[in-house]
């Protein structure tokens, strides 16, 4: 394989080997040497790709920021009504966190930086802002129930994404976050969706459309 | 003040001290040094009471775990239907922890015990049985609408719960707590409930009844 690819794929493996210790034991008890042992990987090796672990987590940090744009913009040209382009788009992402590890570690990792630092810029604010622009538009449309709120829907559901994703990691390594996080938007969406609104797509299931 | 009396104050102090510290930054980046210059406390002292760091968060573990048993038999006591039950458990614990450093930190420490540790029965399944079994029971009363799932509930009441706090802490230091578990309630079990079921008790608020 030619050197530019080898490089690439030696990348890739730190990554993952880095992702699957992440995603178990968190920043802090993941030591370099374990990654390394994992990656079957001398230091040396290590070093030419990432200065240290913190910049490994960076890049894991990076990359799922990255996807989350580049899912907003798919469900975004596929025209659905505010509320179905939100079912989409929280099965996809469980979907994807579920099946893949460096995507999993990735969020964990932006997740735990947040704790412990009060005064940083939470995601956790903008990702509620965020749903609450699609909950607005849905009761713009005329989609929503009379008195539902649209931040206080984002609340509810991006509290209890963030707690089906940890509970699921817990006890499952994520196998059944995409069948929670249904479950979630099951109980909550027909709550605060008009009795008119109807589900476009077909998310109802773990394969997107 | 008698030495019996100025021992338990003094053993209060360093879990009050020791809360606040854990409650921010958790276990790990919680440091002894830092514990007793917040209780103002030497060494000597503090070692008189607990034998290690770890001994102090079992205590806040340990006083955390008794509270919701004494909670969930105040609550059977009321003899209200199974979903206000649940509802009136929910509120209060939400305004406990809110109100109570000592309460949060136990919370967290117990949450994070739990992450890296796979194997370790999980106290989110435990949690998450207790509510289906409300759930269940207000089944058996024809509280619930046809087809809800009592586990499935459950799963999106725990995942909501836990979300809700890890967000409230990050953002607020759990001051919006209360108000967020009243919206997690107001979305979800209207979607569950029979459409004739209403709640019991007066917990609308932050007042208990």
């Amino acid at each position: 394989m030619p050197q530019q690819d080898r490089a690439y794929a030696t990348r890739e493996a730190i990554l993952h080997a880095a992702a699957e210790k992440f995603d178990r034991l968190g920043y802090e008890r993941t030591s370099l040497t374990a990654v390394l042992a994992r990656a079957g990987l001398t230091k040396g090796a290590f070093y030419f790709h990432f200065p240290s672990k913190e910049a490994v987590a960076d890049a894991l940090v990076e990359r799922q920021s990255e996807l989350w744009t580049r899912l907003r913009e798919s469900w975004r040209l596929r025209g659905l009504d505010p509320l179905s382009t939100l079912h989409g788009m929280f099965t996809e992402s469980a979907d994807r966190i579920a099946a893949d590890v460096v995507l999993r570690a990735g969020v964990r990792l932006n997740a735990d930086r947040e704790v412990g630092y009060p005064g940083v810029p939470s995601s956790h604010v903008l990702w509620e802002k965020l749903v609450a622009t699609y909950v607005a538009e849905a009761g713009e449309r005329g989609h929503l129930r009379a008195g539902a709120d649209p931040e206080a829907v984002a609340r509810t559901l991006c509290s209890a994404a963030l707690g089906s994703r940890l509970i699921s990691s817990a006890t499952t390594a994520c196998t059944d976050f995409p069948a929670r996080i249904r479950e979630v938007l099951a109980h909550v969406l027909p709550c605060v969706a008009a009795p008119e609104w109807k589900l476009s797509g077909s998310q109802t299931g773990s394969e997107g459309p």
